[in-house]
């Protein structure tokens, strides 16, 4: 019985490195359609996401299955419910990647992010990218250095929104409403998929500390 | 045992209730500063969110205990598990009830919604109302026509946010920037308020029924 638990929450943990490695993939392929204006690339981000529903759904059941089956306390329930909440955060990112993907593709052919601020959108698309590989690494070894990082680069992400508010309020701004609204969303996509991020690596900070503070949910007290 | 095991469940189901009955303070007053410029109202938006979150964080602590010291099967595990989710999807109605009031915040003591939009955000308020008062209303009764009227005012949220980006992607359209990217993000956050809603309504579908197709989460799948 203890076996085929063990075994149930391993695959649980090996589930939610997946989860994460598609997000990894989806948010990749997603910042280069929307900096290339890759239309291809946009459309298959936005139609593999329905995978990473499918395993947010699957994982969910299972979380749900073990706790009716093996009645876990102490660190195994709180592997199971973090575990379930893990991949609510994932499958949000993997959301928020198909809305950069969606944005590429309404703009199609031209690119959505206006000269100027490629740069800042690059950066973005780079510390994104990061969050979602280390948040991967993270699930897999459980190394905490790694959650530092995921936080670092959500510090990056929210200066580089801050600055894209300070190039569309410049005097300087003349693009059409259009590109306003495109950079305003897009920002926030950004933004909040670091929050997701940092959400993740909290938990799991939670899990290898115990430590409570680990768990706060940065992802529901930070967005402005 | 059982006995206290059913005034805990009842405990969960009261505590979500008053919950959903402070977001619905929340989103009624954060409108109004909105519409009216009203700062005192939008501060008090703002502070009062983290009693949310820690409502949140209370109820959620108390569904790992009662599923540690009770382990629940059947129904009654369906009901934890519920709560932990609708909880989650309450606490976030909370954040962008306060993301609205921030908005009204930031622009005080000019108005955040431009002339020409104020009936349209007038509806979004009034939807988004009854869409919270509806949901605290649901979580009281299980009256599930109750969450087919939350259905169809998510609709007209996501009607109303397409209005939105037809004002200002119009030829008409000669506000400064700071409008656009206002109008913006304020059209996206009651569009994410009505999804979280269906989120909650779905799950009360699902306890009530036990019908899956009520879980789907919406916030998760429709946000575009």
């Amino acid at each position: 019985m203890r076996d085929i638990f063990n075994n149930e929450l391993k695959q649980l943990g090996e589930d939610l490195v997946a989860m994460s490695g598609r997000v990894e993939q989806a948010i990749t392929h997603a910042g280069v359609a929307l900096l290339t204006a890759d239309l291809g690339l946009a459309e298959s981000v936005i139609a593999d996401d329905l995978a990473i529903d499918a395993l947010e759904q699957d994982l969910d059941e299972r979380c749900v299955r073990l706790l009716a089956q093996q009645q876990p306390v102490a660190t195994d329930l709180r592997v199971v419910v973090s575990a379930l909440r893990m991949s609510a955060s994932l499958e949000r990112m993997g959301d928020l990647a198909r809305h950069v993907a969606q944005v590429a593709r309404l703009r199609y052919p031209a690119a959505a992010v206006p000269a100027g601020l490629e740069s800042t959108f690059t950066q973005m698309q780079d510390a994104a990218v990061r969050v979602a590989r280390r948040t991967t690494t993270l699930l897999e070894t459980r190394d905490l250095d790694l959650a530092v990082s995921i936080e670092q680069d959500d510090d990056l992400l929210d200066q580089l929104h801050t600055d894209t508010f300070t190039a569309m309020l410049s005097g300087d701004w003349d693009r059409p409403a259009q590109v306003t609204v495109d950079v305003t969303l897009l920002g926030r996509y950004y933004e909040r998929f670091g929050d997701h991020g940092v959400s993740v690596a909290r938990r799991v900070g939670y899990l290898v500390t115990g430590d409570a503070a680990h768990a706060l949910d940065p992802a529901a007290v930070r967005s402005g």
